[in-house]
């Protein structure tokens, strides 16, 4: 079957996380029918998932990284087949300086994109979200207190998208970012980076398609807030 | 080839109308390769398009309906293929109560939907937005001064979707209806009905894929803000 590579495929939405809608409604195989690459986290909020090449892998809090079951569920995760239209060599540059070049020389402000960049980092800085019991709270609240690592001269993958802001709630407006090292030491969502040798490729969409739980009670009967939502997403996802 | 019933196809955002960006960016022809019912504008804003049973009408400022040819071409526009998974008789009841009544039989608040009611109606109320030259006028400034329609006793189709508020912006959050009649005499964006008797049928999505004009360059050039989009869709969309 030829997989669709103009599409991504998002399950949920970044604003159900908000108010704690944490319960996992897709399989990690089901999702993976979706695509090969992306981000996410898993039933519970717990930690930050990373898929690369076709594999799942889950950053946990206490630092471990482990591939994820095909039984396991997330409550949101985005996906995409990889086939990039663009690549090119980047050399040492700061985070602002990556996204802001890759805006202005890919043209990303209203569209949907992955990037994707393989490399060295002289500086790599992640959270890890913590599993979360029931009663859930609220993301601001769960992501108020998360353990974050730090590493330099690091080898690995950054791997996210980018949006356009006028998506934010559906999903993160902007640059939302994981990392996943090559020796899976170190991991999760990514809060600072530094580029020392690296290369970048480029996947740009016409299409986004966002898949809701509508079979989940609790997402159905939710009262959403779009100024919340937007507010908690620039705190918990930057 | 078997048609998905399960995904509402959008080309383009309502965002994208609000600064005033009316070229059409894809032809009749190729949305109705993605549904045979839905609701959007033609190029340059000119008048309301509604969709229904695979055949595009266009109702114009002057009143007119006429049928669209293939090669025209839409700015925005929302399809489905048509297979309601519930239907029910309706006896005589305003907007408000028939909006509050869907809501909650078919709990649609976080919930795509498409809405179709067929039957007889005490009174419709359109509007139809006016052709516009360029340099475009923003959205709001467009529809300021614009026809409107109104009909007693009119036999015909309300067609349109509901949509999560969390996505107001992409598209329109709540309820966006058009109307046709049964005898091409009265058509629009609806304003207002109050139903006599009539049959309503409703068609749950779990999947909402937006197509973005990736390959326009004004589209990929202009600087949304995403309050103004607010603010401007409760003005001229409602």
């Amino acid at each position: 079957m030829a997989v669709d590579t103009t599409t991504i495929f998002q399950h949920g939405t970044l604003g159900l996380l908000v108010p704690g809608l944490y319960d996992g409604t897709i399989t990690a195989g089901e999702l993976l029918t979706h695509g090969d690459t992306g981000i996410g986290t898993l039933n519970g909020l717990y930690g930050e998932v990373i898929i690369l090449d076709g594999h799942a892998y889950q950053a946990r809090e206490d630092g471990q990284i482990r591939e994820i079951a095909a039984d396991e569920t997330l409550p949101f995760a985005s996906v995409h087949f990889e086939k990039p239209d663009a690549s090119a060599d980047l050399t040492p540059m700061s985070q602002a300086d990556f996204e802001a070049q890759m805006l202005k020389d890919y043209q990303l402000q209203n569209m949907f994109a992955a990037i994707r960049v393989d490399g060295t980092f002289k500086k790599i800085h992640t959270r890890v979200a913590p599993r979360q019991q029931r009663p859930y709270k609220t993301l601001v609240q769960a992501t108020a207190t998360q353990p974050e690592f730090k590493g330099e001269h690091v080898t690995g993958t950054i791997i996210g998208y980018y949006a356009p802001h006028l998506f934010q709630g559906a999903t993160v407006g902007g640059y939302h970012l994981h990392f996943l090292s090559a020796d899976h030491q170190l991991g999760g969502h990514l809060l600072g980076f530094e580029i020392d040798q690296a290369t970048v490729k480029v996947q740009r969409f016409a299409d986004f398609k966002v898949h809701l739980p509508i079979d989940n009670t609790a997402y159905l009967q939710e009262q959403f807030d779009n100024q919340e939502i937007d507010s908690a997403i620039n705190k918990a996802e930057r």
